[in-house]
């Protein structure tokens, strides 16, 4: 098995399409499950390097490269910009707007960085089409949407992802985040925290701002709840366990002068242990319930936004693909790390099947900029844009390092 | 002086079409300061019964009924609708939208009882016009914008309304109420509160959901000022004082996944009290400050909405108006009250002159329908559908009541 | 009847005795229903006087001055000092302490003036009953303990107080507070306010400091309970309307880690209206409840500690007692005034024999005093120290005048 | 070197008496740094038993047991109490009272089970006394008082304890836990969290019930402050790193009709990062501080009360006693274990020598214990009652087996 990419080594022409892809993707991106144009453009590039594709599960594109016998092995990026106006101050920068569920228009960023997902995957894809002697098998390029939302892997499932595509015997992914470019970090085991999202909208009572006694407020109902939630993190989970509650969105009033019926707002809630889990989401519904008591107000509505699964990286393909990426990237470059809070729909295309599957992150700041800039803006941040150097050359190289671990030819390392 | 409309009386005829002209500006409300259609349809109205009008102030009309000599009186009728969904399930509800200015697209409704007040000035001006001869003076209706946002009144007087139109003596206006159809409520001196609205804009630090670490939280921060503001008036206004602060609007983030940089509400401040005032708005902005530092957040913005004056009567023109409203309403049908918390800038029309002016109440609700529903909906909620009749006929009366005790022919009362 | 207290004029020996008198009190105070020492003193003083006397309801007393036939009038004065540190800086400051209910010591003030009442009760007594020959009739002195804690009116009462002594045609009273010396403030009707005061016990669970998800802290959970309790009146009262909602004492914990297993804390709610009382009586009870259920605890324990009626002067017997006053002080130092937040047990004396009563306050401070220092300190302040004259020869002047009004003989006045 | 307390096997005798004594200490508790009986009761038994003895640091005791050449070795038990009122039912059940450094009484009681390691020091000095043969060298008893306050260690170093005693080249310790008797935790590296607390004064200013506007409110604040407090943990520290901050006491006022001048309360925070606790620390100054701007108080007086350092294994002389313990009690009775969030400063006593130390839990519930009540009460809980056997001999088996690692003689292991 060749635990080299030196075939795959980037010409100067190779890299100059790569960064002219790679800025092509950021500046169009769309919102979750709305990835129309970015999935034809997708399944035009896949098509023209010859790959068999199919759409699937609305705005998800799958592209199959065979080569002849060997390992079936799947390789996911993910395709969804996020709602948030980009402040990066790039010339490629994104002026997109996108539409919510509720109608409200909005700026579209690709601020969580899956702009080089796509771009190290067609990339990969490309090579591979262009290097057929050194490997043997088939490789299936997973363009989902909608990963910000849990929607996407979900969604490509109940479409007949696994009837439509040969069935891998593992599935890679990764995920540019703000550490050294150049380097991964990855890890055996858990790699990343469920989540679960839920929108709670609060019932109250409308009246005149000038008389609140008519009134049930919902905005002051809404406020004690946030910072009731407060307490969940604080004083209900064990010190040494991990959760998060964070309140993303409220919404509440159209006028100053109005007390308003009705407040909404969403709660986004990362564990990694279930019984964590368990006790997190009845302290909220258990809070929420009596804060509205508290109020004299109707019970709130909570209804289920997303909720991600764990991210478990199968070890003994993990420590396996450790032992490749030192070889490849250099041992200096490869941080095996404990799991991180963020949360991914990943692990759902291979639990489908039964199958390992492992992900890992790569690092989107050169040293320099890691001098300069304290703190650097991370995923999601407005200002997120990561040196393409060596960011894309990296992440091109950990993807091949993983595919070549299963469909390489041995002699080919020779 | 006459001291009765019984010259005005209504024909069934002028009936239907005063509620006609009512269900019309119902089904039709625009938000403040964009009244244009409503402006133009008045100002048709206005010319069809023979008065000069003029525009001012962007979408106000004015109109003048010039009948001989005599005194000069105002009255002052408002015109814009408020940002909510109205839910009376009237056959002619209001279907409308607008536009906020940030953008926001929202629905219409009449929902503070603007057009009752329009209908009855309207048909005023139509009576007065056809019985020229039972009054002698000059009369001007003013159709103002844009009183929920107080920017109407200051707009008409700096758009040189007094340099236009005659100086009258004194002004007059009346608002619709949730009381009892048939009856007027008035006060002498003080009639209703000051009104100061803020928006508050919390700078907080962007960061993924999942690192809250990294963020300094807008939501959490914004949810402790609205909470801490309520010691304001729980704790630091003489509880035989009156005050009220409301938090009508809060509006914070795009996905439940992002924390965002920043949180906006409104904060909307009623007083009678200027010491009361003072306190107040002082220790909202210490409050909005210091919780910001208790986040580490930098210091938030905090910019003017608008400032009602209070909406005083001159007691000796209220106290005569009072006996005028006995003689023409019945004394039982006339309410001397204590000043109310709504709010106003009726006021500023008159006192840019230096005249007196008079502004009452007129009830909504028959008995019947007072003894069926309780509460019943109140100005600017989604039901709020006053009883038409004796509604619009008592508010006919009590205008025409309040013109003619200045213009009125002494011997037309005989 | 006589409309001038002339015949009462203070000789210099006898204030000299009477500021003696009010510096003894004043050094000596005893906690609510523990006044033993002070009773005792009392008693004797009335006794060398040539009064009957009776104890009354533990440690109240009751002397009955009879000057042959006439009206039979009552006077109060209560007798309690209360749990705090004096700070006034007075050679005559209290050192005292004593014993609360729960065992805790406590240092005893004065701070509520109930010295300045006494003293100008016996001094009463004693110049009535030196110059019997201008009036005749039968004052009843009645010296209430356990006024602080509305117990003591109840106490003399259920003791038999009108079993015992004569029955009163009216009875009168007084309060020194923090206006200018020399004049007093009356209402006719309504006087004082209600005041509700209820004890509550948060039961949590305990555990080690480091162990916050083993808990229920009931410390975080007060804490929450009073900062929600605070939109009662900020969110829940009309805004036209009193009512005060106070948490006087919050006491939990021995160790700072140690999260202890319950907490205590008492509430004082003052309003005038028996509907505002109730709706703030209910929505304390209902935010206390979900509160706990917030955080997932039993049911808080709510135990009542007092509840004092309204303070109510029948509006014929104060106007007639109006016109004395002025006639007695002078008319600039009558102030009629609408009634305040404080509270008073005082009622329930007239109330059990349903005559009325009559109720009134007599200032403390000289002009020279509220020019120079503001705020000046007022009831219940650990620096509360009112000027001793004016403010005690008007208190006497006054109390002589309400019962002169009735006892008074009429060629007295000539 | 010996790995075996075999020769120590403790006779039915001697069992009864270990147990006699446990139930005498526990019925004797005495606050930190007060614990003069204790210190005497354990001086008198020292020498009994032929050890040289010293105080130290007040309430501290030294015993020193000198036998022959060889090793130097130290071992801590700590003796106080805490002010809790027991509610075991247990028949030695303490009823002991106490007195805080405020005057205010308190019950007194073992809840941290201090009482245990006093036992086992005790009969472990016994035996080693009484089996001079099996072992060499010298063994130090360090019978320290004021754990709970992090005072006892520091007094003893700066007594003069390593002045006055011979130096040890490592200390051992040991505390018991809720967890399964006859098992030991250890932990190689850090043991357990640091630990900050503060007293916090809330200055506001007093005023009658009625009249909150003429206060700051204390209780308001201090309760806004408690509430505020929680977001440094929910959203400050990082998910993945453990903090907790307690609020243990919170005490104000002293009558439910006054508003109190001030309030205090205390704060425990733990953390295992200097940066962590910097942070945290950091935020708690923060938040205390603009709270009190935002209620327009003073700035709030915050004073430590204690500061305990990290405990920390030295990995290498953990490691073998590990293996110690693992032959002396059987694999299965020894868990190597994370650190805990508990605090100590058993620690100080190496670190002013620069020796190492190592310190271990011992458990207190047998298994049908455990499988009968769930949660067990632990540390600081009115019910921690461990169940005596195996409890103790299990204690007494891994103190004698740390000591021997060190000081026993090897051919008395053949």
């Amino acid at each position: 098995m060749i635990t080299s990419t030196a075939p795959f080594e980037l010409s100067e022409t190779r890299q100059a399409e790569m960064h002219e892809l790679y800025r092509h993707l950021h500046t169009h991106p769309e919102l979750s499950m709305q990835e129309t144009n970015t999935a034809a453009f997708i399944q035009r590039r896949l098509q023209a390097l010859g790959l068999e594709t199919f759409m699937c599960g609305g705005t998800g594109v799958v592209g199959i490269l065979r080569n002849g016998a060997g390992p079936v092995v799947g390789y996911r990026a993910d395709t969804d910009g996020l709602p948030m106006k980009e402040d990066t101050g790039l010339d490629f920068a994104s002026k997109a707007t996108g539409t919510l569920a509720d109608g409200t228009p909005v700026p579209v960023m690709h601020g969580c960085g899956h702009d080089t997902h796509m771009t190290v995957a067609l990339t990969a894809a490309q090579l591979l089409s262009e290097s057929l002697d050194v490997w043997s098998g088939t490789v299936i390029f997973i363009f989902q949407p909608g990963e910000e939302t849990a929607a996407g892997a979900k969604a490509m499932i109940e479409d007949g992802l696994w009837d439509k595509a040969p069935k891998p015997e593992i599935i890679y992914g990764q995920h540019v985040w703000p550490g050294l470019s150049g380097t991964v970090n990855i890890s055996s085991g858990t790699a990343m925290a469920m989540a679960d999202s839920w929108k709670i909208t609060v019932h109250g009572r409308q009246a005149h701002g000038s008389q609140p006694e008519q009134s049930i407020d919902p905005i002051v109902l809404g406020a004690h709840m946030v910072v009731r939630l407060q307490t969940v993190v604080s004083r209900e989970v064990h010190p040494m366990k991990s959760a998060v509650v964070t309140v993303g969105t409220f919404h509440a009033g159209l006028k100053e002068n109005i007390i308003p019926a009705t407040a909404e707002f969403s709660v986004n809630v990362r564990t990694f242990d279930v019984d964590v889990r368990t006790r997190v989401l009845d302290s909220l519904r258990r809070i929420l319930h009596a804060e509205a008591d508290a109020s004299g107000a109707p019970a709130p509505s909570i209804e289920e936004i997303s909720s991600f699964p764990q991210c478990y990286n199968d070890p003994a393909s993990a420590d396996a693909l450790i032992g490749e990426f030192q070889a490849a990237l250099g041992e200096d470059c490869v941080n095996v790390v404990p799991p991180v809070m963020g949360s991914e729909d990943f692990g759902l295309l291979a639990e489908a099947l039964g199958v390992p599957s492992v992900y890992w992150m790569f690092g989107a700041y050169t040293q320099e900029r890691l001098d300069a800039d304290t703190p650097l803006p991370g995923n999601h941040s407005p200002y997120f844009a990561p040196d393409v150097e060596p960011t894309l050359g990296t992440g091109l190289r950990a993807a091949l390092t993983s595919l070549l671990s299963r469909v390489g030819r041995s002699e080919a390392a020779q």
